[in-house]
């Protein structure tokens, strides 16, 4: 290589240099101002997840409101020793807190049929007619939330006949 | 400036142009990578949002339970005519409710004093001893939760003395 082709080809190198920087601080500068969005939406998105718990707190809370008014009613009928009133205020409490949470979502864990022990649990087995491993009987009432099982149902459960 | 320099000179920008190369790919990659985790976090935050509007009541909604089971129990004593377990019953059970929502930051709006327009209203206005505007009855208890007014309190305010 002549010293005419070493310049030629330095220069060359020193274009390319040149556009090789400016690509570099255009990815530099892309790549914080993506960082500086990225830190501003995760910001956006906690503060918006906190709001949203709340609101959605603060719902369940002004539903449970009137509940604890009838309550209170129920409370008054007792102290006033009207059996009738306070039977029926009790039985009112009792719909409305059980309609209030099954619009949340509560629902009841079945209970026919086979233990199934995720949504289950056996605190004892005796002897039965029933088919062995089924339940016979149901010490607590189980909840679920949507997939999440709140609470077992407690149940008993048949230990086969001992024929 | 001699070949020899520029020579020298060039081959220094060689040097170089091969570090902003380096540089300039190394942001690339830190660029696209910061997009694929920013996509990923949109995608996931969208996910979560269902999710997490279901799970922002879950624990208010798992402390519900034992309320609504000791209503079930002040039923079946109200089913046995057993008065005096229904009515502990009804106060257990009013104890809860009363407790969780004073735990979920529910406050009664204070009445004593000056009728409060922000957290009172007055249903009624009535001639009394008391200073005019002053709260003489609460009819409905109010409610607060947090800075919130979740229920104003219904009140009986004086309208002072016909003398």
């Amino acid at each position: 290589m002549t010293d005419e082709q070493r310049i030629e080809e330095a220069v060359e190198e020193i274009d390319e240099l040149a556009a090789v920087t400016r690509e570099r601080d255009e990815y530099l500068d892309a790549l914080q101002r993506l960082k500086a969005e990225f830190d501003n939406y995760r910001k956006r998105v906690a503060r918006d997840q906190q709001e949203l718990a709340a609101r959605a707190h603060e719902r369940l809370v002004r539903e449970l409101v009137p509940v604890l008014d009838d309550l209170e009613r129920a409370l008054v009928a007792a102290s006033e020793h009207e059996e009738a009133k306070l039977e029926e205020g009790v039985r009112l409490v009792h719909r409305s807190l059980a309609d209030l949470l099954v619009r949340e979502g509560l629902a009841e864990v079945e209970t026919v049929g086979k233990f199934d022990p995720h949504t289950q649990e056996a605190l004892l087995s005796q002897p039965s007619d029933e088919e062995e491993g089924t339940v016979i009987e149901v010490l607590q009432k189980g909840y679920r939330l949507g997939d999440r099982v709140l609470r077992p149902a407690r149940v008993v459960i048949s230990a086969g006949s001992d024929g």
